[in-house]
């Protein structure tokens, strides 16, 4: 249920498991989220992070279904999905998670945040559009507002996003345009808390800030966001004129838990037994994001790995249940996690213990990604644009696809009326600019 | 003035002009139209196949603005653009084709044509779309129409597309699907003239039909679509039911050259002096599919290659205009053409004489398109898609991004309410799908 990194390592260890599995999903994909962010910065296409979930359960003892689960009904064993029911025996739910305004959710308008590939087009295009706003805007004032970058929230992926943002706008592309320097982009990255990443150790995080800041980036923590539109963001009294603000701040658990009727906790996560169940429901499972459970006192990580654990030991669990066995106990190993800063940036902590920072994490995290990408052909095209990224520093995955002219009031008053002049048949030009024509009017 | 393969040939050639040159396109990006149809077909990712036209250009006497073309003034020697004018010197029109429905504007909603990345993205996702549905649908009848696949127009698009989705639906999927055959899936090409590819030799023409038609494709020529909805298409008092409707046919010139008041022929497109300019109007010039030229009798063709030409002889013309010279008439030269049929099989036409098909035909094409592929790290990650996909058959670019329940509406009756059924505790299984239970409700 589910074909993240949790629901499909389940669907994937059933296999010879004497059960019909059937797989649902909203996305015929499986997306390799980790990645995601180099998506909504112009480095990898949709297409080369996501997998057709058919493709990697094919020939094995599972059904995909193409479709949207919104509830479970669990006195009456059917998960009620956009169109129809569906009867389990057992159930895994693994619907991941969502982005959390903080009761603000009227920002996802001005503030899109980065869980699905039409999140990171979309974020792209924004990126893009700012700039080619600016490119056309004359007045000062709001070509700097087209130019200024908010990312709220500096956790993995406000991290990510921001180091991403600032070498794209400092290394990548300013030789591109004519009118407007890029590399003067500001990228603010502003966080609630003391610190950034804050579930890693207090040196990689002050680490992490110093990469950000040598890259450019504007690092803001102990800033709480209070108001929003889409002309920026307001920090109690002080406001910061921004024509692009992302959202990296809060998660919310899919609310597809809350149809349960079981206890949440406060992100609105299900809180499972150790053996991954629902408390009184043995045929019902929750993994992944949606999953909330301490162990050693410490909650287990909404990350991939621990996903993929989860969804590992789940499908055990229900072959030990099925030979009438009793369950075992979930127990998470924390092989490492790593943030990426920027090129040859990044910071990681491996096995609860080693610490690793700047070009070796940063190695380490391409070569892991690398390897857990899902399917032969994407590695080998990752590598490919990988390598050509490094070596040319470009970002050519720039799609702006459709023209938002509500998203570029401006646009209509920089280009003004150019008045009938004088002919200089000499100084023709393809089409615009005239020679000697030096006027103030953007256009020329 | 737009980016296509013309209007960016004539901006490079002219980089050492004294000359300023300002490039207007409504998208940033210049696209390898000749690959389209893999984008639509999940073998590419639309950045594979596109290029920023910033990065073309960088560092030249070029402005590239992101603006929608809507008229010419040509009295004020304006481009009049979405929220402002642009004065010209001199005018380079190469704003392109669009599609024509042949007087149907209300079919474009049923069988969406294949210009832009959009247009590919679409129609890939309503393919897949369909295919999804497939599998859910039980009733047979339903079923089949949702594996019959029209497609309108035998041109290069539209065999390019057949061929495409035969080998598609018979060699890449049909081990991915578990209740529904998909090799059974029926593609039809309906062409209104006698022979499928009609500017081509028709030895040719015969040679690709028998092609179509051994990939699993029912080529029917002289067939004239006379009615269109969301079920189907009517042909005379003939009714083929299908959910998937795409468009190969009609192309229009872009309606932009309607506003300069001067003689369009019956496709719209811009009659042009040998000179490439527009009669009475030596400053402004048509170049590509908007032009249209007689050379020997016989029209220039609306093919890339056409139009690189154009545009080089068109800053040529510019060039010598601004020393005083003469300008000097266009002479197209036909270096070849291609028509991809699928896997291994092409058909082509080089200088006009020599007639070729088959695997040499596909691996010359082959060859041909990568060398023009803008970009150098385009064409490293199409060679590894191509090898990929040629070598396994597999189609991974199949992304469905979102829901599209206007599409789906038998989705509604496939997925039955489930009755409460008495507990089984041997037969769990994850999470549909009960032992035992042979009922024809299509989710068990």
């Amino acid at each position: 249920m589910g074909a993240g990194f949790g629901g499909l390592q389940a669907a994937q260890k059933l296999k010879k498991a004497p059960v019909d599995v059937t797989v649902v999903d909203r996305y015929n994909h499986h997306l390799f989220q980790p990645l995601l962010y180099q998506v909504a910065t112009a480095v990898l296409s949709p297409g080369e992070i996501a997998t057709p979930i058919r493709s990697v359960l094919k020939g094995q003892n599972t059904t995909v279904l193409l479709a949207e689960a919104q509830s479970v009904d669990l006195q009456r064993k059917v998960l009620v999905c956009g169109g129809g029911e569906i009867a389990y025996d057992t159930l895994v739910l693994a619907a991941g998670a969502t982005h959390s305004y903080f009761g603000h959710p009227e920002w996802s308008q001005f503030a899109p945040g980065l869980k699905t590939i039409d999140d990171a087009r979309n974020i792209r295009e924004r990126i893009l559009v700012a700039l080619e706003a600016a490119e056309r805007e004359p007045d000062p004032a709001r070509q700097r507002e087209w130019l200024t970058f908010v990312i709220v929230g500096a956790g993995p992926t406000g991290v990510e996003l921001a180091g991403a943002l600032a070498y794209m706008t400092r290394h990548s592309l300013p030789k591109e345009y004519r009118r407007v320097d890029v590399s003067k982009a500001r990228v603010l990255l502003l966080e609630g808390l003391p610190r950034v990443l804050n579930t890693y150790p207090e040196e990689l995080s002050e680490r992490a800030r110093r990469d950000l800041e040598n890259l450019g980036v504007e690092v803001r923590t102990g800033t709480m966001v209070t108001a929003m539109d889409d002309m920026g963001v307001s920090v109690g009294d002080t406001r910061i004129a921004a024509r692009t603000v992302l959202w990296g701040a809060g998660v919310a658990a899919s609310p597809l838990a809350r149809t349960l009727g079981v206890p949440l906790d406060r992100a609105g996560r299900v809180k499972v037994e150790p053996t991954l169940h629902v408390p009184g429901h043995e045929d019902v499972f929750v993994i992944g994001d949606l999953a909330s459970l301490l162990q050693d006192g410490k909650p287990v990580p909404g990350i991939a790995p621990a996903a993929m654990q989860m969804g590992k030991h789940v499908a055990k669990n229900i072959r030990l249940r099925l030979e009438g066995k009793p369950m075992e106990p979930f127990h998470y190993v924390d092989k490492g996690s790593f943030a990426v800063i920027g090129r040859g940036s990044a910071i990681g902590v491996l096995f609860d213990k080693v610490r690793v920072r700047g070009f070796l994490a940063w190695s380490m995290w391409l070569g892991i990604h690398l390897t857990f990408l899902v399917g032969f052909r994407n590695k080998a095209v990752v590598l490919v644009q990988w390598a050509y990224t490094y070596l040319t520093r470009r970002r050519d995955v720039r799609l702006i696809t459709g023209l938002h002219p509500q998203k570029l009031p401006s646009m209509q008053r920089t280009l003004p009326t150019v008045p009938p002049v004088a002919k200089e048949e000499d100084a023709a030009a393809f089409p615009v600019r005239r020679a000697g024509d030096n006027e103030p009017a953007p256009l020329h």
